[in-house]
């Protein structure tokens, strides 16, 4: 059948999203959602929405949304960008700032979505290798003459780099008039300051967020874009020749919600970074190599048998974690931060 | 700025879609929405939705989504592709059927989505010249080597073609071996059986569907694709090379519910169709020219002032409609049809 495919597709490998069992049996520790419920706040907008206004295409500008996200952060609407999820957004990061004659650089060991955005737009990319420990070679992330994205807190590594040096790569990357994308899906398990504080002082800085993690809607689709006007532009010019309304009306209206709602959001927060906390030093105590996380999962090597075995060991007892087949990290687990019941 | 963006992204021009004031003062017939309110029963499966189920991300496979379409079309789930509106499933058949050697070919007059699309992806396109009233030329559109995509009703000239002419056209791009994408997003409206009934003889016809229409959940972004497994693999390795969660956990069970509605669907469908055949009617005996209609919109040209001056006058009186300044229909203004009352 792959004779109806087009080139590009017939040789493209997809992403593989963690598995999504229908049957609620597993302890589900392999896609870092949050396992706290999202804000009451969010439930009220939802109960609240006028359902029969779902005949009418969502708002354009999605402004309500905008100007949740701005005031939570601290910016103005025209320096949001939002989209299905990060995803999306970072996927439309692609073509609107990369371009086939330069490679876009990332680290080797990092978010596997970005080289399948990559390949279906078309931009060569360059995978930097790691330094030792999984630490992210800042040097060599800018070392080249196209733009550069990075998760910070990276994944699957947990590892977080300072906001100095976020700095320091977008003052590299704006000397040479190209963009750094900085993946903020982790940010908020953190302990430094989001790079959207840099944004007024960089033109070339895009930061990304997500509703998904840590504020419990992964299952609501949004996601968002920080940056001056200019890079907004450019996403939009994106959006605008894919789809005109990627978020939908009573997302972007319980969304808007989640983001008022402040307390409730560090309220779960602390919680997740309590509980990972406890979880990483139990993992240390029976013997794991544990990275120090910044996020809401731990990148952990069992001593004591095989990565592979302890996967499915655990698989049997129903605890569905994450792992990868590439070199450097076949040892390795990702396990997302549950309840501390579940950790326990 | 634009020395930030993308060669790609700083030549583009994106498509425009119909505003949506955020004031509900304006008699709204610009983008084709359904006049009524969604399916009691989608009501019903929003209000009974476990709203803390959105911490999780949606099924990979929207299987729930996927059977009930599946149903309603008499096809098996694994015919089905699920997309963020049928925007998005459109966007997506330009990189996975489509190659850059070889031009997709469309008509000059229809949706203007389609060669921003091939923009975006890369891809060159053919518009093919209408035939004297706004006909399309169907030996022209599968004159070349490449894909051929139509919408069936077309937009916005709301003309219908027979099935057995789209049964020609797969036939003629079978046998080149190239794709033959149906966009049917108004076929709800229209006399002919959709071109759904083929996709069992012709393993290179697509068919695509939203339910923001016929369906009234314009709000709701759901569209879906209706091929052999080939076809729907194509899509499917785009999807995942793009966005693994594109249709959110509420919109897959409200929509699901919303198919298995069908005497809902039929008694809305009827009414926005007698409602369109009176409002031709009441143009025509006011010295329009309007095109026979088989979508729920009409496509018309006022006899007695320019289509410009009339688009103004409208406006001014609250009532939103469609024109375009496009050689050759720059006269005509596309109406969508409202409810009863608001037609009259």
């Amino acid at each position: 059948m792959t004779d109806l495919f087009s080139k590009k597709i017939a040789g493209i490998a997809p992403y593989t999203a963690g598995e999504q069992p229908s049957d609620r049996s597993y302890v589900k520790l392999n896609t870092n959602e949050n396992p706290y419920p999202p804000s009451p706040k969010a439930l009220e907008a939802y109960r609240s929405f006028d359902f029969g206004s779902l005949r009418l295409y969502p708002s354009l500008d999605m402004r309500a949304l905008k100007e949740a996200i701005a005031k939570a952060e601290g910016v103005s609407p025209e320096n949001v960008f939002c989209g299905n999820g990060s995803d999306e957004v970072l996927s439309f990061c692609f073509p609107a700032f990369f371009d086939p004659e330069e490679p876009v650089r990332f680290p080797a060991v990092t978010y596997s979505f970005y080289r399948v955005y990559a390949k279906l737009f078309g931009i060569p990319y360059e995978e930097v290798p790691m330094l030792p420990g999984f630490a992210v070679d800042v040097q060599g992330m800018t070392a080249g003459r196209g733009g550069a994205i990075l998760p910070n807190p990276n994944a699957p590594t947990s590892l977080e780099l300072p906001l100095a040096v976020i700095e320091d790569m977008a003052r590299a990357q704006r000397e040479k008039g190209r963009v750094l994308v900085v993946d903020e899906a982790y940010v908020a398990f953190g302990q430094e300051p989001s790079a959207a504080t840099l944004v007024p002082r960089y033109d070339n800085l895009l930061v990304t967020r997500t509703l998904s993690k840590d504020h419990a809607l992964a299952g609501l689709r949004v996601g968002y874009a920080l940056g001056q006007r200019g890079l907004i532009e450019g996403l939009l010019r994106v959006k605008d020749s894919f789809n005109s309304y990627p978020v939908d009306s009573l997302a972007i209206a319980a969304a808007a919600a989640a983001l008022q709602d402040e307390d409730y959001f560090r309220l779960r927060r602390d919680q997740v970074v309590r509980t990972r906390d406890f979880f990483r030093q139990g993992l240390l105590e029976r013997g794991f190599a544990v990275l120090p996380s910044s996020a809401n999962f731990v990148f952990a090597r069992p001593g004591f048998c095989p990565g592979r075995e302890l996967f499915a060991a655990l698989r049997r007892r129903n605890v569905l974690v994450r792992r990868w087949d590439a070199p450097g990290i076949e040892e390795y687990l990702r396990i997302s931060i549950g309840t501390q019941e579940e950790m326990e």
